[in-house]
C-alpha cells in the first residue's frame, strides 16, 4: 500500500522539535509534524487557583487554540464569536489531562504551569503534536524553575514523559500519523497518548464511517505503540541537545 | 471482590427504559441506570441546516445538559453563566456522533432529528445512559415520522442500534457500569459505545491515576462488550413492548 | 359554557404533587397541572450571598427554565444562545418573590435556599405550577434542614403557604387555570399568587386583546381566590401524606 | 396623613412632557415625574421583523434602560456586563405590551416603531413615566409618518391612548405615584396601565411586605384610576400644544 | 470658502455647558456642540479598584456610549448585542486618558471618579464634546468632594484643564469643529486634546481619503490650537458662573 | 545619549521580513522588529460582506490579537474571557484603516482580503510591526490572486505602500522604534503610519506623562518620517527578493 505522500503505513511524518522558540516563556517549543506547526508555551507561576490553595499541591493545565488562518480556508476567531467551541474545549482538556498523568503535583509545590498550544498551521494531528510538544515545553519550564530556585533542585515533579500520535483506517488500511487529506477521509480515527514507558494515558477511537471490530482495534493500538515510542525518542534527543539561548 | 452496592464486577445497575414519557416530542425516553435518570427527547423537523441544503441528506445531532440540582450539590446553570462548559460540549458531541454511526442520512431525506438529553438526576454514567436512551427515542421518532407520512414506509434510516456503557478500574479491579462513588475513585475510566452487532463506535479511555497497560485494556473491553450486549437486549425489549399513548 | 376539554369555567385541571421525586435535593416535587409538568428542586446551603453576610438573615431565590422540547415545537437552549431571555428572567423573579412573601428570613438564619423550577412539559400555567410546587419543595427542604440539625427544631421560617393559578377571559367568558390552547387565544390573562389564608402576594393581569374593566377584574379575582384555596388544600394534603423515601 | 414631600395621598408629582426634545427621532419626549426624567424616542422604519413579513401588519416594541448614574449610586452598564438584567427585560416588555394595546397593527401597515425609553434620572416610577411618555412619542411618530407620506392620511393606527402610574401602601396608607424614598419602604407596590377611556391594560401588584387583601386592592385601583385619568389629560394637553420645531 | 451652515473655517459651533443637569451625580454637565448633546456625569466614590489598593493613589476613568436613537437612524443597543463595539471602547479610553493627563492621582487619595459620557444626540464631534464636558463635571465632582470633607480643602488633584476639538479637511479646505455632514465627507479627520496652557495631550489624525502632508498637518494643528483655547475659555466661564442647585 | 540596548536615538531595531512563512495563506509574513515577532496572514476570498454586495468594490480588513504568552507574564485569552478588549479592537481598526489607505477597492473587484496579525512575541511596537508586515502579506495575496486568475493581470488595487513606526520621548530625548522597556517608561508615545511616498496616514500621539508642545511634536514627526522611509525600503527589498515556495 502506498500513501499519498509516499510514506509507509507505519511511518511518522518528519517531526521537528525546536526548543526555546520564544524568549519570555519559561519553556517553549515549536513542534512540527510535517506541515502541522504548533507553538507550545509553558508559563510557570507561583501560587495555585483558589480551589487548590493550602493543599500543598501544584496545578498543570493547557489551552489549545487555532489561529484563524492555520487552516486551508480562514475560520472566524473564537474571541470574536464570543464563545469557545466544543472542539477547542475538548482538545484543551485532553492536553491538560495527558500532562497531569506524568506530573507529581505534590512535588510541584503550590505552583501552576499553564501550557498554551497555539496552532500556527494545521495539516492533521494538531492535538497529538500539541501533547508531544507540550511535554518538552513542560520539562523545560520545570528545569527553568529549578535554575531560578523556585523549585528545589531535588524536586522531581515529572514522573515520566508523554507523547501522542494519531492512527486510523484510510482506504481500508491502518496507518500512522494521518495528515489532513488522510484524516478527512478516514473511516476510523484514533488518538493515543502514551507514557515513555509504553503505557496508555488516553485512547480515543471514533468510527467516522463503519464501526470497527476488536482485531482492527488491536492493529491500530500496535501502530500507535510504535509511533509513540519513536516520538519518545525524539523528545529525549531534543531535551538532551543544547537549546537556543533565550534573550531576556 | 464485592462492590459497595453488592453488584458483581460484570453486573449492570438496574436499567429502566420508559418510552413516550413526554406528549409533545416525536420520541421520548426516560432512561434510568440505577439512580441516574436522563430524559431523552427526539424532535423530528422537516428541513436541514443551511450547510446541508439541497444535498438530499438528513441530519441527526444531540444536546446534553445537566439540571442544576441533578448533582449532589447544586451547580450553576450554564445559561446563567452565559457559556456552555467544555464537558457539556464534549458529551453532546459524543452522543451525536454515536447516533450518526447507525443512521443512513440519505435514507432520512432532508429532515433533521435533534435529541435532547437532559440529566434529571446524576449518579455516574450519564453519558452512557444518554446514548442508550437516545437510540430508543430516535427509533420512536423515526417510526412516528413514518406513521405521519413524513418518511416513506419503506425508508430505513436506521442501519442498526447503538448502546453505551462505562467500565473502569476501581480498587484494583475491572468493573462494569460505574456509579458516582466508583467513578470518582476510579484509576482508569473508559466509555465504550457499540453497535447492536458488537462493533465499536467509540472507545474513550482515560487513566485518571496510573497509566494502564494493554492487558488491562483488553479486560475492560471484554466487560464493555458484554455490557453493551445486555443493553442492546433491553433496548430491543423496550421497543417491542407496547408504549404509553401520547396525549396530543 | 363548555371548555374544549370539558371542564367547567371554575374547574382546575387534575393536579398532582409528587414529593421527593429526586434523591439528592433537600426538597423536590414533580408538580403536574394536567399535562404541564414542572420539576421543583429545593437546595439548602449554609451561608448567604456576599451582600447579605453578617446580617443574620437568610435568602430564598428561584430559577425557572424550560427544557428545549417541553413545548410543542423545540426551542433553542438559552445556554447555547448565551443569554437568558426576558420571559425566563421574569418568571424566575416572580417565583422568588412569591416564596419570600411567606418566609421569615430572620428565622432562616444565614442559610440559602434555591428552588429550581425546570419545566419538563409545558401546556399552559407553567409559572403558576412552579409557584405551587416550589412551596412544597421549600417546606420539605426546611424540614430536612431541621432533621439534620442545620436549623433549630423551634425555628419557624415559614409564615404561611403560597399557591398560584391563572385566570383569563376565553371566548368571552372568565375561566380558571388555562391550558395552552386557551392561553394562546385568551383576551385577558392574569396570574394570581395568594397565601394560604387568602391574601394576595402578586396580581399580574394583562389585556392581550381588549382592555378590561373593573367588573371583569372582579370576576377574575373571584375565580382565582377559589382556585388558590383549592390548591392550598392540595398542598396541605400532599405535605401530610407520607412521601417516598430518598435514596442517599 | 402627610407624605414626606408634602403631597396628599392622591396627588401626582409635578409632571412635565416636553415634545421633540430630540431632532433626529420621528417622535421624542422628555417626560418628568418630579425628579424622575426619562427620554422616550420613537423610531419609525419601513418594514417589519422577518417573522412578520408579508402579513400586512406592523410592529411596535420598546426598549428600556437606565443610564449608569441615573440612580443615587452608580450602577454598572449592562453593555459592559455583557448581559441585560431581568428587571430591564421585564420593563421593556411591559412598555411594549402597553403600547400595543392601543395600536391597530393592521392600520400601521408593514412598518415598525421602536420606542427607546432611557432613564436619565431615576426617583421612582421610571416604568410608569416611560409608558406615559412613550405614548406621546408614539403619537408624534405616527403623525410624522403621515406628514411624510409613509402612512396614508386616513390611517388610524392609534385606537386610544395609554398612561401608567404607580400606587402603593406606605406607612399604612394607600398613596399615588411613589417617589424613590416611598417606593423603597412600601409594603405593597402596584403599577397600573390604563387606556384613556378608563380600562385596564396591565395590573401588576406585588406585596413587598405583608400580603394584601381584596379591600386594599380596591383602594389602590381607585387611586390608580384617578391618577391615570389625570395623566391622560396631561398627555392630551401636551399633544394639543405646539411643539418645538425639530432641526433637521 | 463657505461652510454648509454658514460658519467660517475657524469657527466653533455654538457651545453650551449646563452644569448640575442631574441631581444625584457629584458633578454633571449637559454639553452641546451645536446639535451634538452629551450628558457627562461624574461619580465620586471612596476606594479604588483592587489593583491600586494600598498605593495611596486615586483613579479616574470614563465610559462613553451612544443612545440608540442619538443618531440619524436607530442603532442597536450594545447591551442587547452582548458586546461593546470597538469604537465605543476606543472613545472611552481616549476620554479617560485625557482626563488623567490633568489629574494628580496622589492628591486624589484612594478615591475613584468615573465619568459617564452618554450621547443623547449625535451630530459629529461627540468624542471632543465628551472630553470638554467631562472636564467640567470632573471639576465639580472634586469641589463636591471637598465640600463634603471627602478630600481635604487643600488638596489639588487638578493640575490643569483639558478640552478637545476636531479639525479636518472638507472640500479641500481645513476647518474646525466638524458637524456630521462635514465629518462624513472629510478627507482627513483629526481629534486634538489640549491642556488649558496650550500643550498637546492627544493628537489623532487619520487620512480617510488622500494621505496628508506635513504642511497640511501644521494647518490643522493651528486650527485645533485656537479652537481648544476658545473651549478652555468657555469651560472657565461655566465654572465661574453660579450653577443650578442640585435637588437632593 | 545612549539607549539601553546601544542604539542611537534614530536607529531602528533589526527588522526581518520573512515571506510565505505559512503554506495555506495567500500571503503571509513573519515580521520581526527586534524581539517583537508578528505573524501576518492575508486571506483572499471571493465575495464581500453583505453591506457591500453589488457595489462593485472590494473590502480589506484586519484582526490583531496577542498570544497569551507573547508577553512577559501570561495574559488570559480573550476567547476565554468571552469578550475582545478595547486595545485589541483599537489596533485591529488601526491596521485595517492603514491598509485601506493604499487600496483602490474598485480595482479589487468584489473580493475580500482579511489580514490576521497574531503577535507571537511582544517587545514593544507590535502595532507598527503589524502594519509593516501586513502590507507585504497583502501585496503577496494580491499577486497570488492574479496568478490564479482571480484578479485580472492588469488590475492595480495597490495604490502605494504603507509602513508604521513608533516614536516617543524616553528619558527626556526623542527616540525611534521603542522596545518594551522604553515604551513602558516613555513620557510621550506616538505611532505614525506613512505611505511609501512620505505622506501621513495616521498620527496617534499620546502624552503618557507631561503634555508635549509643538516643537517636540515636530521632532517626533521628523524621526518617524525617516523611520518609515527605512521600513519602506526594507519592504521593497523583501518583495523583490525570491520567497520560499509554499507547500500546497
Amino acid at each position: 500500500m502506498t500513501r499519498h505522500d509516499g510514506r509507509t503505513p507505519d511511518q511518522l511524518r518528519e517531526v521537528r522539535i525546536t526548543r526555546n522558540w520564544l524568549d519570555h516563556a519559561e519553556g517553549s517549543v515549536l513542534v512540527e509534524f510535517g506541515r502541522t506547526r504548533v507553538l507550545c508555551a509553558a508559563s510557570f507561576t507561583e501560587g495555585v487557583p483558589r480551589w487548590l490553595k493550602g493543599k500543598g499541591t501544584g496545578w498543570v493545565t493547557a489551552e489549545y487554540e487555532m489561529l484563524p488562518r492555520s487552516t486551508n480556508t480562514r475560520s472566524d476567531r473564537e474571541s470574536r464569536k464570543g464563545r469557545v467551541g466544543g472542539r477547542t474545549h475538548e482538545i484543551s482538556r485532553l492536553v491538560g489531562r495527558s500532562l497531569r498523568a506524568i506530573i507529581d503535583t505534590k512535588a510541584l509545590g503550590e505552583n501552576t504551569i499553564v501550557i498554551d498550544c497555539d496552532v500556527l498551521q494545521a495539516d492533521g494531528g494538531t492535538r497529538t503534536a500539541s501533547v508531544t510538544g507540550a511535554y518538552v515545553a513542560l520539562a523545560d519550564a520545570i528545569a527553568d524553575a529549578k535554575a531560578r530556585g523556585l523549585l528545589p533542585a531535588s524536586a522531581a515533579p515529572l514522573t515520566g514523559s508523554v507523547a501522542a500520535v494519531s492512527v486510523g483506517v484510510v482506504a481500508g488500511g491502518a496507518v500512522l500519523d494521518l495528515d489532513y487529506p488522510e484524516d478527512s477521509t478516514a473511516e476510523t480515527d484514533m488518538n493515543v497518548v502514551m507514557t515513555g514507558d509504553g503505557r496508555f494515558v488516553e485512547v480515543q477511537g471514533t468510527a467516522e464511517g463503519e464501526p470497527f471490530d476488536r482485531a482492527l482495534l488491536g492493529d491500530l493500538l500496535d501502530l500507535a505503540t510504535a509511533g509513540c515510542a519513536a516520538l519518545t525518542a525524539l523528545q529525549r534527543a531534543a531535551l538532551e541537545a543544547p537549546a537556543r539561548e533565550r534573550l531576556r
